[in-house]
């Protein structure tokens, strides 16, 4: 199945600023989005990116300026369904969860996010479209039955978190199995001890709070 | 198979004090032990409430002052694996998820919980004591590792998410299929509009943030 990876192209993690350059922030997007890039094939499916600019990639690169809902239905509407849409930071993303989401029955198959969005979906009804931002995944499932679709929910904790704010690096280091552990790693980021994990930079002592 | 669900009956769910009265809150930490013990026997399991001190339920109740891994090492050591262990705060708990835990294959099986800790066990060695607090998750894997133990980690969301903090609610009034969603939503809590999911009591329009 093709399966587009939207990726923001312009100002990836602003929120990981107080650890990263803006440099270290793009180079640690585009590790995050091969580590998703590099499931979805391992899956034995065929990655597309969709950027708003142009970007390296040892894949098919869609270039699409547009807003995410407006890019990615224009992008379905092109493949046809069955399709996949799975989102670029997904830290923990592994083979097995990305056929867990392309492999389950449903006309649209959703991987929740934490906070109300949809991380990763399987479309296989060609009238359903995306609705992104604002609580995406009660739009998602509302759309789908204004469709008439099937609605399936996988439960995956490794779809569910996207890389957004310091705290989630703690999750990418305990769990992640592709190269973005080894990235944050190398460029010091550890666990802190405490009861709640969150990270430090080992290199100058801040923690993530 | 016997699963414990730890249980503190002291002061239970703090950090929702800016939405629920000290009486709300323990109503509604009964609701959501209620939630996780009815998907253990609907998953067709015995669970048995671990408890600091007396308290209502339909099910056997074990009584433990003592801090939770002593708790939890003593009455594992009674039960004789294999044996189950899963946190009562598990707001998006179902029995498939219950299954799905407790079914896996493995010596020790793990269901993380976002923040490094172990929401879900199924201990099959003997030989393998729990040790929560501060990160346990990397603690478990190690003592499983220093048993021998083979060990199993299961993706789920509904099991990592454990109800903390406020929007931790709003997953709940997103996903939950038990009754802690209906106590949620007529105790005025409901999602409040945004990007990321939080929640507000609509009684007095207070957000979470």
């Amino acid at each position: 199945m093709r399966v587009l990876v939207p990726f923001d192209a312009r100002e990836p993690n602003t929120r990981l600023t107080p650890f990263f350059t803006a440099d270290q922030r793009r180079e640690f997007a585009a590790v995050l989005r091969g580590d998703v890039v590099d499931a979805i094939r391992a899956a034995g499916h065929e990655p597309e990116l969709l950027s708003t600019g142009a970007i390296d990639a040892d894949c098919p690169v869609r270039i699409d300026e547009r807003p995410l809902s407006t890019a990615v239905n224009a992008a379905l509407t092109e493949l046809s369904p069955p399709a996949g849409i799975l989102m670029a930071d997904l830290g923990l993303v592994t083979p097995a969860a990305v056929s867990r989401l392309l492999d389950s029955a449903g006309d649209v198959v959703l991987a929740p996010g934490l906070g109300g969005g949809t991380n990763g979906l399987c479309v296989r009804d060609p009238a359903f479209r995306v609705d992104y931002h604002d609580g995406s995944y009660r739009k998602h499932t509302a759309r789908a039955r204004d469709c008439g679709a099937t609605v399936t929910t996988v439960d995956s904790f490794r779809l569910a978190l996207d890389v957004d704010e310091p705290d989630d690096l703690a999750e990418v280091l305990l769990h992640g199995q592709g190269d973005a552990p080894t990235w944050l790693a190398e460029h010091g980021i550890e666990i802190a001890p405490g009861d709640r994990c969150t990270v430090r930079n080992r290199n100058d002592g801040n923690g993530a709070q």
